[in-house]
């Protein structure tokens, strides 16, 4: 089998997921946000799509007649409908402007290749009719990476992937698979199961997001302690450039000059279209073992995940939850509240390997102060993974402004940073003398360091939108203070072009434009993201 | 304690390493060697450094005291016994030549800056007055990285980093160091052990290459199955470029664009002079268990290998000799030949952890076909571990062709490599039907693959030169016909420069002269090197 028997289906243009996934507030947390937030909920209705005035699409026809030649008639949509499912990706502030039915940045047509050629086809049409490009996978951006921003172009086009769906060839030898950039995780967790083996790639995002946007975004997977960051499961590439193609990656280790692949990955589509990826694969586990451990406070709980990733007894999975986010998991779960910090770790693997670390990693937790709790908290957990950007549409319906965001640091520095940001969204979102709720959680470790991961929810007011790009930009910027990465998993987008000098230099980004003007001279690739216009 | 106590010295420069070291052919060698080639003895005795032509320096007299003026006049030395032993580095092909007395390469001075200030001061002079700057670390390449080549300039300087030799931050909680790139690794591992940590990084360089190298390089340590290659150890590192200082890496991970770390490491002073880098370090270990392990062959060893390093169960040291390696190594050390193919492998860190993944391991090479033989053949490898360039100095002297090479692939593709490369090396050196010595180990290992390493010795004939620059044309080219790596540690230099359209495409070599255009718009850095002239 070479192509997916079961296909996931398209999100809902103005919320996340499935529409019938949709879940009402709980009424335990109704009152808890109105406690806490000091502010009476209210209905805030969304614009119906029947009601929504779609621009029309200026794409020129010499360019739409071009575009039907390289990818077929059928395969070229502008209609409204697809424009509207295209109109950006699914952060906070994205939602609610489609919530409000605005849709005038939906770009002129939809166009969906079917194989690397054709994405070659589609990006010389567009660098020929000056036509901006935004690559779009699972469209699940939550920094802005697919809003069709024009660059100055008299047009842009949505390039949906999705028809890349196809497993190319698996070396069970080397445990290695090639597969196309517009698969979804469940489709790829299919064609990969079929021969015994697992990515173990799973972000919150995993039902929709696709193996390409994660190679371009350097995503995360909640098991990333065992299974390791995406950008480290990728061997080898393939990209799509309006310059021709790159084939990157001849050998698990190399010392050929600099890693271009790395140059790929994180590209965001601005210097490329990644249409394959070949990766590393793993047997499906025979075993999972998961525990839960709680820890007095934040502090005890970071430095026995430290032991943890500086051992050799890592588990697969362990995030630990501050005091505000155990509590109020509990609370959404209609658990009973234990107080101080859970942590949810899991093992994976052969039974003998497993038995081996798990004892390890028990001693190293047990000695840092931790509690066993049984594998229960991680099944509710398990239950809930995915459910986080549910309850945020519910959050929006009630009127709440929710939204997350996150970055890393090495381990000394993040009492440090967990503190500057956490100050600067309770500055900027505090009303009425009522702070917002900032929750935070370690869900990525190294032997190094790691990444702290903030839920915010404040009353919405008037202006929801314009608030949350005032915290938002106060909290980057205590990030960039603190020394700390703007983005571990998120990506850069539109939303975090403005901290990337800080990030790389000002040199750094000239580093970028220079390898942008050699593979996209004429800019057509996703403009507005990744790289900001010079000073 | 910021400076190491102990320096370490210069290399002879004609041979490898310290000349006290330097090693007669043993008796039971040079009656192997001759009967196995064919070929009786001959001495090759060396030109003195007394009689050696040294060509005058060409460096202007202004850019001389400009280079003065930015490290200091002492610091600026055009004496012929400091620029024959910056002549190149430390190939088979440098090593003959400079026998042969011929040190017109040699630069034209050598200028020793003290700190990254001094550096990038160096580059601006260079770049004003048209001098070509080729950054000198320990001098160990062996792809001609260090080769002062010109590139069309009046002059060349070898830039050598030997005062950058500080220690300049711990973090204990982290586990990260930083340090100037000058650094020898035992002054480094000297530093690191007065704050309990240690590197892990033992390449057969060990001695005398430099951190800054080791990154330039992509260098990979015999222990890298436990310690990671260079690159992955590297957190963050400075480096100076004629258009600026980049500061690169913020957090364990990022999702922040391009990793642009990653074209900095390996680099090889194409782009900029690494000048410091952070790096990851670990404990000095509690414990360290040694074990050798014998196979009936090497695919079988081969196969347990692999075993290993897709378990979760890996050793900190892992490497398998094949038959003809394994027969070599017994006659060098004296030891009786068992047959078969011998691997050393090594177990360090805290004992509880020693124990849980020795059981693991072993019990997985036992499955796999593996006798254990306990640890006094791996306290003779440890004996000779960087013994085998003063070897092949000697082998010189008895006139006698020594070299290696190696690459790097998937576990899949390794059979096939191994095969044409030792094919190519038979066909290009056989004499007088009497083929090479060919052998082979596995030194490095990954979940998706492994390194080869290949030693070869023939007779030298008339031209000795030669008869290497056309088997190693021939190897490189089996290497790429493969679809493997041109080199898994060894770096590119000149050497493998002809290799690198092969490994990146015209596409990725035409982004690689883009990022260099933008840091070293002149040209000067390191030229000839890493990425050829367009065809």
């Amino acid at each position: 089998m070479t192509v997916p028997s079961h296909r996931v289906g398209e999100m809902s243009w103005n919320a996340w997921g499935d529409p019938a996934h949709a879940t009402a507030l709980p009424e335990s947390v109704r009152g808890l946000i109105a406690d806490v937030l000091g502010v009476g909920l209210t209905a805030a209705p969304r614009v119906a799509e029947a009601d929504l005035a779609v621009p029309p699409g200026a794409l020129p026809p010499a360019a739409r007649a071009a575009l039907a030649a390289a990818v077929g008639d059928g395969h070229v949509d502008t209609g409204a409908a697809a424009r509207v499912r295209h109109a950006g990706g699914k952060s906070t502030p994205d939602l609610l402007r489609r919530r409000a039915g605005d849709v005038s940045h939906a770009p002129d047509a939809v166009v969906r290749p079917g194989g690397h050629d054709e994405v070659a086809a589609v990006l010389a049409v567009c660098e020929e009719h000056h036509v901006a490009v935004v690559p779009f996978g699972g469209g699940t951006s939550v920094v802005g990476g697919v809003e069709p921003l024009r660059g100055g172009r008299a047009a842009v086009i949505a390039l949906d992937l999705r028809r890349l769906d196809r497993l190319l060839a698996v070396d069970t030898v080397s445990r290695t698979a090639t597969l196309q950039a517009g698969l979804r995780t469940p489709e790829a967790e299919e064609l990969l199961a079929a021969h015994g083996f697992t990515l173990g790639h799973q972000p919150q995002s995993y039902e929709y997001a696709t193996l390409g946007g994660y190679a371009a975004t350097r995503s995360a997977g909640q098991s990333s302690a065992g299974y390791g960051r995406f950008d480290a499961m990728v061997l080898g590439l393939r990209a799509a450039t309006p310059r021709g193609t790159l084939d990157l990656g001849r050998a698990p280790g190399s010392a050929a000059g600099p890693d271009l692949r790395q140059l790929l990955l994180g590209s965001e589509g601005v210097l490329g279209v990644i249409t394959e990826v070949t990766v590393r694969v793993r047997p499906v586990p025979r075993e999972q073992r998961d525990e839960a451990w709680s820890f007095p406070d934040f502090a005890t709980g970071t430095a026995a995940l430290r032991a943890l990733a500086q051992s050799g007894a890592r588990p697969t999975l362990v995030r630990l939850s501050d005091e505000a986010e155990t509590f109020v998991s509990a609370a959404l779960s209609g658990a009973r509240a234990t107080g101080g910090c859970l942590a949810v770790v899991a093992h994976e693997g052969e039974p003998e390997h497993v038995a081996a670390v798990r004892a390890l990693s028990a001693a190293a937790l047990r000695a840092a102060g931790g509690t066993e709790l049984g594998a229960e908290p991680v099944a509710q957990w398990r239950h809930s993974r995915y459910a986080g950007p549910y309850l945020r549409d519910a959050l929006l319906d009630a009127g709440v402004l929710a939204e997350t965001l996150e970055t890393a640091a090495t381990w000394s520095a993040l009492p440090a940073l967990r503190t500057a940001v956490t100050d600067a969204l309770t500055g900027a979102l505090s009303t009425g003398g009522n702070p917002p709720v900032v929750t935070c959680h370690v869900s990525h470790v190294y032997p190094e360091g790691a990444s702290l991961y903030f839920t915010v929810a404040a009353a919405g007011g008037d202006d929801p939108r314009g608030r949350w790009a005032a915290a938002k930009r106060a909290a980057s910027d205590a990030i960039a203070a603190c020394g700390a990465t703007i983005t571990h998993h998120h990506a850069v987008g539109a939303d975090h072009a403005p901290w990337m000098a800080a990030e790389v230099g000002e040199l750094g980004l000239e580093v970028l434009r220079a390898v942008k003007g050699v593979l996209d001279p004429a800019g057509v690739l996703n403009p507005g993201k990744l790289v900001p216009e010079r000073a």
